[in-house]
This record gives structure tokens, C-alpha cells and sequence, in this order.
């Protein structure tokens, strides 16, 4: 794969040579160094094995933050800092859930983030069963009063990740759903596609009103299980115990880098990836990759002569929770002067598909952009692109022109939120090839003289 | 897939059609019916969800056995009873790890079956790395005191499942020869094959006038970034909390049921599994699906007619734990005529080679198997028989014929002894051709008149 990806790079270096980029900065040339990268496997095996699993608010957060200022000032970047903010932070307790009966059994399970608490004695309940969210949300309010409600669905894999769409709102807004409707708690079928037992953590929230209750995903093997006893006829009784907390307002940061170009007049490029991780794997996917595949990226373009405009990395904090990370970033910088943003956050198996925001008038880059990519294997015709959740605020504020090099998600649902979110399911290979696509695009959009000024919105 | 093996298996009746056994017995028929099989999944689905998992010893296994009881007589089974035994009780108590420095990050772990208890509060101490169990055993007698011991390996799939057997020392015996080394405890990477974060119990043993140690199994994921820790060159220290117990003798039992043969002087057809599962899953490969295999089967043949020889089918209580459903059978029957003895417990793949331990007098019955099984993909020229555990012993007291029909192990030790052993790993499709291949076999010997009798031994 590597090699004939190589010998594909050096043929199109023929059509690139002709743009109006300095020789020192042709993308091409700088494609096919990217593609012996090592760099962004090196900083995703240091996070994953020096620091772990990195919650935003933790001491392990703060661990991770002072490896990355090392880590990115070793590889020469300059304005290297963290900007700290607080944010409020939950955490992890026991979690356990058994069937008590028909079928005595213990399940595996874990509480999505904001959780309430059950007490450490637990909640025992009937289980009644929901086939969608829709049907949670056509029972009557208050129907569900001492019962656990329990929803289940047919994710399946997708390239472009549109299941996770589709399907996340029963993890997003179930849980306030199930409180209006009385349940005492909720689980679902973890929002993935993996058939181990490493039940999918992530967010949920209660709006202001809604009674925060228990919440909880089971892994997939155990609510298929779970769905077969309920069909089986009998009332199923399950016990719940979830002790989260939440601990109040916590410090956490968003890592700074800087490739400084020649021209400080000209809008900036913001690359960006999230440090933090959830608290139940180390990581590696969700998003020490995408920390990786930027940084490699810029350094790769910076070693080749300084560019014409600055490259921003932002490592950003406390995404998995709530964005505090990327809201912190807009608020302190959206007085500056971007010119594109972009985010990798997506794993770290192949880029298959370019989208772009761009103006009319820098079409002439969006399509030596879309060539230079070519040999990389990734198509075009995609929708427009719209960015990571770190830089989606920096982008409404400042109304950035955005490129998206999207990353193939059919394993992504496999290891995303879980245990399983580990080093080893780094392909290298696959990597390098995120490394190279990054690179080309930097190496064209910064050191182009386009105006990349977005139109006003409607 | 099935389409195929249906067209073929017509194919076959031809030749089949000429051999000595009745009409009604007819091995090709009795192989086409069980091609659409659906009670060897009944089964495991049953056991899998209405019990889950079954530790010997323990009222989960007791559950099971009644279960057993009923669904064995709604079968039309004959003689359908519990043997019970008793057998020393092991059960798993706390288990975490955790590396204290320098890079602190918890990790995930069981531990061994047999584990000695590191006590509630738990053993702080320094890894020591050892990348085979041969060199662990390289090291002098009390030179690891104060130490944990951690063994690594590099296992991979196999068809023939001859992994397991090349690196399973490390599980075995390694705890004890860390012990003699003066380790105060025994962290090894799981003897399997997944890269997933599901560590593989299993058992280990301390002989006589060696100290039981706490022994438990990382993850493979947790030993590689455990080992790449260990590379990086600072002393990793490592917290560990395992706290199992011996409950003492404890009740399991043998379920028994059979098809009585036309002429009871004739030696039965022993067919095995065992009901007792790891307690870290619902153990559908291991070996729920066996149970429902071999008695799927055996129903296929007592369904077309009494057959010549008495079918026993044995779903053996305590194997994980030490075979002694099997030792108990053995002692309990070995004074009754056996011919032949089988056993099916390496997962629910397909069949793929056919072995066999017969006598030279009973060629043609081996011919007319062979034969039979090549509509099902069965490859021969494999080595000799020599069957599975629960049957061990009554083969040994007995000098019994065996007959093997091996199943793919190329993803058996992804699963075995981990929290994924669940339903859904079931291939329904690969299940009915083992109760193809199985019906097949028990058509052609339990009514074949030919004398089984084995040489003495030399």
C-alpha cells in the first residue's frame, strides 16, 4: 500500500510543480516525505503509554497537558503554552447492574457522563423494553414511575459515521426523555457497533427542569441478552448501582503551538484535535491520533521554509464533557485573524474523502487541493465541510472557511467511548496516509496568498 | 453456503446408499436433516441467556443442570438424570491493577483460577519482565522476591488451536515457577488472541509444597502497553487487588440422558460436552454450543429410528475447574461396555478435519465416515484421535476408539475464557454443519455392527 501510494506521489508532482507555491514549499514533495512519518504514531504511542486515559477536570488531564508542551516544543514549534479554564466536572463511581430475575445474571455496563447517582444500595426495577426512542417518547408522562426503561436499536457501521447521527440522540436526549416519563432509570444498548463486552460511555445531558436520573449503557452482547429475556414473556427485574459525582468546577486547559509565518497580516490556519480522552481507555482512537496527525502535519510544512501565514495547533481540553476546550478557544481568540480551520477527531484510519468551505474565489485552491490528494486514494463531491466540535465555535464566531479530510468511521463505533480505545488498533500504515493528506492541504493553504474571507451569512 | 452443502449431501446419498446400515439409518438423509438444524442454537440460546454463566460448583451450575434436566427429557431422551459430585470450590473475588508509577493509568485483569488472595489491601511492587516462561525459569530460586513477575508471549491463531498448547505453560505453570522464584505475585498476558480489553481467566495449579501466589492475566492490549512501559526503562511499579477464596467442597453433576440401542450387549456411543462455564461470560463457545451439538445430533438419529447402539449423551459438570465431570464419569462407568467416545468442545466453527482412533478391524466404518463428511468440507489425513477432556479418562480406563471432528480454533482463543464468550458469536450457518457432520458420524457407528474393541495397550 505504502509503496505504490509513494510511486503515485512522485507522478503527480508533475502537475503540482506548476502552481504558484514556492519550490521549498510543493505539497507533493512534501506529501511523500509524510508518508515515512513516524512523528504521529510517536505521539500517540507517548499519550496512550506515559499518560492513559486522560478525563478533562483530572489530575490525568493536567499529566497529559505538561507531556504535550514538552512533546511540542521538542518538535520545534514556537508560542507553545496551555490557556487554562475551568469547567464543571463528573466523575466515574461503581457501576454495576445484575438481573435479579427471571434469569439471574450480571450484565456489563457503565454510566453515561452527567449521570445521577443510584446510592450505593442501587435501584431494583422491571425493566420495560423500548424498541426506539420514539416509542420512549410516545408514552405518557410520568407512565414509567418505578420502572427502568430500556432502549434499544440497529446501529450499523457507515463510512461517514451518519449512524452515529442518527442513533446518538437515544443516548443524548433518552435520558431526559425516560425522567419526564417518571423512570427511576434508563439504559440502553450502547451507541455502537462492536460485539464485545466494553459498554460505549459518552455524554448525556438534563435541561434545566428535567430531574437528572441514572443513566447507563450496556454493552451490545449484554442488551441483546437483555432484549431476549424481555421477549421471553416474563417481568425481568433488574439491579442498578451507578455512584458517579459531580465535583464541582475543575481546571482544565487547551495546549497552544505555533508555526509562525511571514506574513503575520494574513489570516491564520487553526488546526486542531482534543487532548482529553474518556476516562475508560487510553485514548488512542478518541483523539490521540488526531493530536498527532496535525502536529506531524504542521512540522512537516514547517521544516520545509516558514510559511506564509501561521499554522495554529490547538490540542483543545475538556472536549469529551462538553467543549469547554473549543468555547474557551473562541472566547479568547475570536478578536484574531483566521483564515481556515480544521479538525482531525475522527480515529486514524484512512482520510477516503476531502469537503471543503471555501469562497468562490479561492476555488482555483480548493481544486489543486482536490489534485494533490489524488494519489492518496480520497475523493471529492462530498457535502460542504463543517468542521470538528473543537473549532465549531471559532468557526460560528469568525465565520471561517473550513476543509474536512474525512477519516473512514466503519471500526470507528467499534472502539469509540470504550475500553477497547487502544494503541494497537493504530493501523501505521493508514496513519502515514492521514499524515500525508494533512500535509498536502497545509502546505497549499498556507502558503497561499488567497482571500479566504468567507461571504456574509444569510 | 448451505445451499451448496444441501446439493452436495444429495450427492452423496449415491454412495452412501450401498452401505450396510437400514434404510432408516441412512447417514445422508439423517445429514441433510441436520443441515437445517435449529435445536443445537435452542440450546445454546437457552443456556446463554435463561442461565448465563454456569462457574462449577456454584447455584448458577445448579441452575443449569435443572435446566438441563427439562430441556433433555422435552427432547425425548431416555435415562435422563444428574449424577452429582463434589469438587473443591474457587471463586473469584476483587480484581484490579493499577500502575502506581511511573505512568499511573489502571489497567484491566483476572485473575487465575486457583489464585492465592493478595488480601483486600492489595500487593504494591516493582515488575519484573520476563518475555517467555523459559526465562523466568532461567532466573534463581528466590531471586524475585519482593517482585511481581510478568510474562509476555506472542501467540497467534491457529486452525488446529496448537497455540494454546505452545504457549499455555506460561499459564500452568508459570504461577508456580514464580512462586519457587520468590515472586510475590504473577501477571501474565492472557493466553489468547484478541486485542481486546477482556483478560482470559483459566485455570493454574500449585503442587504439593509450593506457596500459592496471587496469579492474574492482563489483557492483551494492557500487556503490550504494560511491556512498551517496561522498554521505556524507569522501574514500573504495579498495585494489585485480587481477593478469590476457596469455598471448599461444593455439589456439580453430570446431566446424562440416552437413545437406547436395539441391543444393549453392543458397546455405547459416549458423545460429551461440558455445561460449566467460565464465570466471565454466558460460555456459549465454551461450550454451551457443544452441548447443543452433540444432542441435536444424537436426536437426528434417535428421530429415524431405535438405533443399534445405545447413544449416551454426557454434558459434563466442573470441567474449567478440573475436569471432574469427566473424572467422576469415569469412575462411575467405567465397568460398563463403551465402543466409542466423543466429545465436541473447541468453540461452534465448522468441522474441517475428521480423526480417528479405531481399530484396524473397523477400516471400513472409518472409510464410510470419511466419505460421508466430504459433502461438509471435512478434510482426513490428520493425526490420530484422541478426544477431549470430560472423555479423557473413561478413553484411558476403558482403552476406547475415538473420533474427533475437529473444529476451525482460528478465532476460539479470541474468545475462550473472556467476557466475549457470549450468543452472538454463534455463526448459526458453521453450528449446523457441526450437527451435519456430528448426526452423520453417530448415524453410521451407533448402528454399525463392527467391533470397536481396541488393542491392549503396549
Amino acid at each position: 500500500m505504502k509503496k505504490m501510494i509513494n510511486t503515485l506521489a512522485g507522478a503527480t508532482a508533475l502537475f503540482v510543480a506548476s502552481s504558484a507555491i514556492a519550490a521549498s514549499h510543493d505539497p507533493a514533495a512534501i506529501q511523500a516525505k509524510a508518508l515515512d512519518d513516524e512523528i504521529a504514531y510517536d505521539i500517540t504511542e507517548g499519550l496512550t503509554t506515559e499518560i492513559g486515559p486522560r478525563q478533562a477536570g483530572t489530575e490525568a488531564e493536567a499529566r497529559a497537558r505538561a507531556w504535550s508542551l514538552k512533546k511540542l516544543k521538542a518538535l520545534g514549534f514556537k508560542n507553545v503554552r496551555n490557556e487554562p479554564f475551568m469547567m464543571p466536572t463528573w466523575v466515574r463511581g461503581a457501576e454495576t447492574a445484575e438481573i435479579v430475575s427471571p434469569y439471574p445474571q450480571k450484565m456489563h455496563i457503565t454510566a453515561l457522563g452527567n449521570s445521577a447517582s443510584t446510592g450505593a444500595d442501587g435501584v431494583e426495577a422491571e425493566i420495560v423494553y423500548f424498541s426506539s426512542l420514539a416509542a420512549l417518547q410516545a408514552v405518557p408522562d410520568g407512565s414509567l414511575a418505578g420502572k427502568i426503561a430500556f432502549v434499544t436499536h440497529n446501529m450499523h457501521r457507515t463510512q461517514d459515521g451518519s449512524g452515529y447521527g442518527t442513533y446518538g440522540p437515544i443516548r443524548w436526549v433518552g435520558p431526559a426523555t425516560a425522567s419526564k416519563k417518571g423512570a427511576a432509570a434508563y439504559v440502553i444498548k450502547s451507541i455502537g457497533t462492536d460485539y464485545h463486552r466494553n459498554p460505549h460511555t459518552g455524554g448525556t445531558g438534563f435541561p434545566e427542569g428535567i430531574t437528572p436520573i441514572p443513566a447507563a449503557a450496556l454493552s451490545l452482547p449484554d442488551a441483546d441478552n437483555l432484549e431476549r429475556m424481555v421477549k421471553l414473556g416474563k417481568p425481568v427485574r433488574m439491579k442498578l448501582v451507578l455512584t458517579p459525582q459531580n465535583i464541582g468546577q475543575q481546571e482544565s486547559g487547551n495546549v497552544i503551538a505555533e508555526v509562525p509565518g511571514r506574513d503575520p497580516s494574513k489570516g491564520m490556519i487553526l488546526v486542531a484535535c482534543h487532548l482529553d480522552s474518556w476516562d475508560l481507555a487510553t485514548g488512542a482512537f478518541d483523539d490521540a491520533a488526531g493530536c498527532g496527525i496535525i502536529s506531524a502535519a504542521a512540522k512537516y510544512v514547517m521544516d520545509n521554509g516558514q510559511p506564509l501565514r501561521t499554522i495554529r495547533i490547538l490540542w483543545a481540553g475538556a472536549e469529551e464533557v462538553g467543549i469547554w476546550g473549543g468555547k474557551a478557544y473562541a472566547k479568547a481568540h475570536s478578536g484574531e485573524k483566521h483564515a481556515i480551520a480544521m479538525e482531525s477527531d475522527f480515529g486514524a484510519d484512512n482520510v477516503w474523502r476531502v469537503e471543503h468551505k471555501l469562497p468562490e474565489g479561492a476555488n482555483s485552491v480548493k481544486q489543486q487541493i482536490n489534485k494533490s490528494l489524488l494519489p492518496l486514494g480520497i475523493s471529492t463531491l462530498g457535502p460542504p465541510a463543517s468542521g470538528g466540535a473543537d473549532i465549531r465555535d471559532i468557526i460560528a464566531s469568525n465565520n471561517l472557511a473550513v476543509i474536512d479530510l474525512q477519516q473512514n468511521g466503519t471500526r470507528y463505533f467499534d472502539l469509540h467511548h470504550t475500553p477497547d480505545d487502544t494503541l494497537d488498533k493504530i493501523d501505521p500504515e493508514q496513519l502515514r496516509q492521514n499524515v500525508a493528506a494533512w500535509s498536502t492541504v497545509l502546505a497549499i493553504i498556507a502558503n497561499s496568498d488567497a482571500d479566504f474571507t468567507m461571504p456574509p451569512k444569510k
